[in-house]
C-alpha cells in the first residue's frame, strides 16, 4: 500500500491559524517536506515549529529564489521524486504550504507530477488575503463586490487596467513593486482607500495607510488592500 | 471594563477546518452569536455543533432571506444592540462566520457598527473558495495571474466583461444563477475549464464538470471555478 500526499494549509504565519484538520494530519505523518529558499530558514517549518516534536523526516524542498524568475521545472522534478520514494514505502508525506496550497503556491507543481500516481489530499488553509483584512480591520468585499487579485510584479498599464475592472482588489507579492503599485494607484485616485501590510499575523505584523508606505522596497509578504467604496459595508 | 467582540471564520463546513485559534476563543466566550435565515437552521451553528458543549448563551442573528435583496439596516441594529449589552456587561461575544468574516461575510455589518465602542478581534478563517479548490484538486491561480472573485448574481454582460479580464475566475452564489452563467462560458469558450462545485467539505459535497452542472436552480453555497489554462500549474 502506498502511502497518501497531503497539501495541507499551514495559514498565514500565527501558529494558531492553523486548521485542526492540518494540525492532526500533520503531526501523525511519518514524513514532513517544505520549502525553503537555497540555503535559508522555511518560513513553513518556522511557523509550524511549536506543533512540531522533531521526530518525522523531513524534507526541506530547496528552492532557488531570483527576484523576476520562478523555479525551473527540475526542482520539482527531483523533490517530486524523493517525495514518490517515501510514498511507495507506504510512509505518508505532509507538505507544509503557507497560506492555502492551491492559492499562488508552489504545491501545486508537486501535485501536478504527484496526484496521478499516489492519493492525495489538500486541506485548504487560512490564505493571507483573508489575514491581512482582519489585521486592518478592513472587510475586503461585499454582496455583489468584484474582487481581484492582482500580484505586483504585473506591468503598469496591467495593473492599471485590471484595477478599473473591478470594486476590490488585493494585491499580492508587493516586494520591490511597491513604488510602481504606488504610483498605479495613485494615478487612479485610489491613494486614500489603500492599505499597506507586511507579514499578517506574524510578530513582526506592519501595518500603514498607503500613503505613508514611502520605502523603496517591501518584503515579498506584504499586500496593498484597496477598495474603491472605501468601506466594503457601505 | 467591556467585553471583546471576536468576529470568528469557523471555515466551510468540516468541522474540523475552524482554525485552533478561533476553537479556542469560540470554547472560552460567555456568549457566541450565529446568523440563521429567518426561522431556519444556522449552518454556522450546526458546523460547529461537534466543538460546543451548549452552556453558552446563544443570541441567534435572524435575517430575512429574499432572493436579490440584502436584509435591511435595521436587522443588524437590532443584533448590535443585542450584542452590545452583553459587551457593556464585560462578557465576550464571538459571533461565528462561515468561512471567512470579512470575505463577502454579514460579520462585516455588525463590525461597522459595533468596532468603534469596543474592542474587536477578527479571526480569519478558511474561506469556501480555497475549500472549493482542495475538493476539486484544482489549484485556483499562480505565479502572474490575475484571479477574479465574481458573484453569480451580476447580469451576463458584466459578468462576460469581468471574465475578459482575468485568467481565472471563481464565480460565487451561484444558487439560481447558474444557467445564465453556463451560457456566459460558453460564450467564451470556457465551458470545458470550469468546474462546478456545491457544499464544499460537507457531507453533501457535490462536483460536477460544468458542462455535467445541468440543473435549472444550484443552492446558494455553490461556486463555479475556472481557468483559462485549464490547469494552474501549466
Amino acid at each position: 500500500m502506498s502511502g497518501t500526499l497531503y497539501g495541507l494549509g499551514i495559514g498565514p504565519g500565527d501558529p494558531d491559524l492553523i486548521t485542526l484538520k492540518a494540525l492532526k494530519i500533520m503531526q501523525a505523518a511519518p514524513v514532513i517536506a517544505y520549502p525553503a529558499p537555497e540555503g535559508g530558514e522555511s518560513l513553513a517549518r518556522s511557523i509550524m515549529a511549536p506543533h512540531l516534536k522533531g521526530d518525522q523526516v523531513e524534507i526541506v524542498i530547496e528552492t532557488p529564489m531570483v527576484p523576476g524568475r520562478f523555479p525551473a521545472n527540475a526542482v520539482y522534478d527531483k523533490y517530486a521524486d524523493e517525495i514518490a520514494t517515501h510514498l511507495k514505502d507506504g510512509r505518508d508525506v505532509a507538505v507544509l504550504c503557507e497560506g492555502d496550497p492551491f492559492f499562488y503556491g508552489s504545491f501545486m507543481y508537486l501535485y501536478g507530477r504527484l496526484s496521478t500516481d499516489f492519493k492525495t489530499v489538500v486541506v485548504p488553509g487560512v490564505s493571507s488575503t483573508t489575514a491581512c483584512a482582519a489585521a486592518l480591520g478592513m472587510p475586503i468585499a461585499s454582496r455583489y463586490d468584484v474582487l481581484t487579485i492582482l500580484p505586483g510584479p504585473l506591468p503598469s498599464e496591467e495593473l492599471l487596467k485590471r484595477l478599473q475592472h473591478c470594486d476590490a482588489a488585493i494585491i499580492i507579492k508587493v516586494g520591490r513593486h511597491l513604488s510602481k503599485i504606488v504610483d498605479v494607484l495613485g494615478t487612479l485616485g485610489l491613494t486614500e482607500n489603500a492599505h499597506y501590510i507586511e507579514h499578517a499575523s506574524m510578530e513582526n505584523q506592519k501595518i500603514l495607510p498607503l500613503e505613508e508606505a514611502q520605502f523603496a522596497k517591501a518584503p515579498y509578504f506584504s499586500m496593498i488592500l484597496v477598495h474603491k467604496r472605501g468601506e466594503a459595508w457601505k
